[in-house]
């Protein structure tokens, strides 16, 4: 099986390939390469036996995705994408990655004629307040931000093309990934991470938003673990519906912060600095908080069960245990 | 008041250009200037102190919508597009006019930097079986066809150009329009309109579908009527969500020929023939059946009450009563 990943230098993507390296095998099939893409130089970590390519450029250049279809992958992770902040911020390059790369991508697959799985990672930005208490799966998607609209416009894409039979596409709504190791991305959701990461590093992080806030989260090695599902479900099982909103655990910053006092003792948290910031709650403040996933849940899609475990496996995956 | 119409060679399109020389005004402003698009040259009807100019031309093409919008119309009714069995048939065709098409208007707009109304015929095309017995407005898109695709990636953008301050959008999700007069196009619907129009013009027409498919109709009229309130509506009580589920009549197709007997007599009634179609079928058995409609009620939206005004309406507006 040959695979390629679009931006594979992203958090998620490095994980995957880990991931990947170690199993050796994806959806019964066994790997004997592995293309990598984004828009800085991927990593080619090595394996025995496993071709490791890197692919760095603009996916919605011209000839690009093409390039990367030219061996005719079996799987297709597409995680490439600019984060919400920075979509917000900077209008054109949003709609250029998020949406022109998604189609451009989606395009290429579709002349080349073959049918590859296609897994794509979105998001819940797709959904905007005001929201019942847990949104259900058939909760209309209505974005307050141009990343969630861009996300939604690429779902809406996956669902049309594996209709049509150009490719066998699966969309997961990822729930904000937490904890997120290393630096700060430009996600406005980058302060759920680093009120854990900094303060069990010594370091103080600054809080935002006021501690009420409710919010759903699974670790990065459940975000691994939901792509990993969606290579290799049966596309019968999905249905028609594609796109997929992911489970996780609900919780409020207030909870976030009592479950690292469990685990790491007040020291920690009292590193935790509360900084109202206008910009970040105006985004923030249209974010879903809880989602009931049940078809994901039904369909095999498993996230940890409390904030305490999602701590854990941070300290586990990052920090040696 | 300017007011641009795209799509204006349709059958709604002319309908409201009709409707607007009538009036003289919408949305309390005198009207000065209505500037009319399609792909084929659309009539110019004259009116006294009204200036009405034609342009020709594919939407996407290069240049076409900055032409369009170098008058900065204060009212734009963006009705162009591609019907749903032909964006099924040809389907670069369809992500051309319907999706490029919007894309490349509303960015047009959102370059001139000023913020006019703009209003949007979406349809229920957006929505995908299966459905509850009456669909609420919260209910979540899942197109079934490439042409409900396009309208709802379309909608995505209305709504982020809307809440990035680009324009002010209002979508109108569009019931089936029944009766059609004239020719048949080639929308899958085309024969909720010809098995009532065809016999009240004593010619037999063709029922591809069981009789007891049930489906949600409003009449040429009040599409006319839904377009002159969203282009009127104040644009703080429609909120973030733009995209509007319009109200109409659902019935069984069984109920629709049962209206057309009381109204017209079983001498009409016995011209329908039923000749099961399976492509018609296949798209139709995923259609959305009933809707609430419940937020486009209250904002002023109306259609008629009974199946039997609609063909009353017909009858009235295009045989002469």
């Amino acid at each position: 099986m040959r695979i390629l990943i679009t931006g594979a230098a992203g958090m998620v993507g490095r994980k995957l390939v880990a991931r990947l390296l170690q199993d050796r095998q994806l959806a019964g099939r066994t790997i004997a390469a592995i293309d990598l893409h984004d828009i800085v130089a991927p990593e080619t970590p090595q394996a025995d036996g496993i071709s490791v390519r890197a692919f760095t450029g603009d996916l919605a250049a011209a000839g690009a995705s093409e390039a990367l279809i030219a061996d005719r992958p079996d799987m297709i992770f597409h995680l490439a994408g600019v984060v919400s902040g920075e979509a917000e911020t900077n209008f054109d390059l949003g709609y250029r990655v998020n949406l022109d790369g998604s189609r451009t991508l989606f395009d290429a697959i579709r002349l080349a004629n073959y049918k590859p799985r296609v897994v794509f990672t979105s998001s819940i930005a797709v959904f905007g307040a005001p929201f019942p208490e847990v949104i259900p799966d058939e909760f209309h998607p209505t974005p307050m931000t141009s990343y969630g609209t861009q996300k939604l416009m690429a779902e809406a894409l996956l669902s049309d093309y594996t209709r049509r039979g150009f490719f066998d596409g699966v969309g997961i709504r990822l729930p904000t990934i937490c904890v997120r190791p290393g630096k700060p991305n430009k996600a406005a959701s980058g302060f759920f991470s680093s009120i854990i990461r900094e303060p069990l590093h010594g370091q103080e992080a600054v809080l935002p938003v006021p501690r009420s806030v409710v919010h759903t989260h699974a670790s990065p090695r459940s975000a691994v673990g939901f792509l990993i599902r969606a290579a290799g479900i049966d596309g019968a099982l999905v249905g028609p519906r594609r796109n997929l909103t992911m489970p996780g655990v609900g919780v409020t910053v207030g909870e976030q912060i009592e479950a690292l006092e469990r685990v790491a003792g007040s020291a920690v948290t009292k590193l935790i600095r509360e900084v109202p910031d206008a910009a970040t709650w105006a985004i923030v403040q249209n974010w879903p908080t809880r989602f009931e996933a049940r078809r994901a849940r039904e369909l095999g899609f498993t996230a940890e069960q409390s904030f305490d475990e999602i701590i854990r496996a941070h300290i586990e995956d990052e920090l040696g245990g």
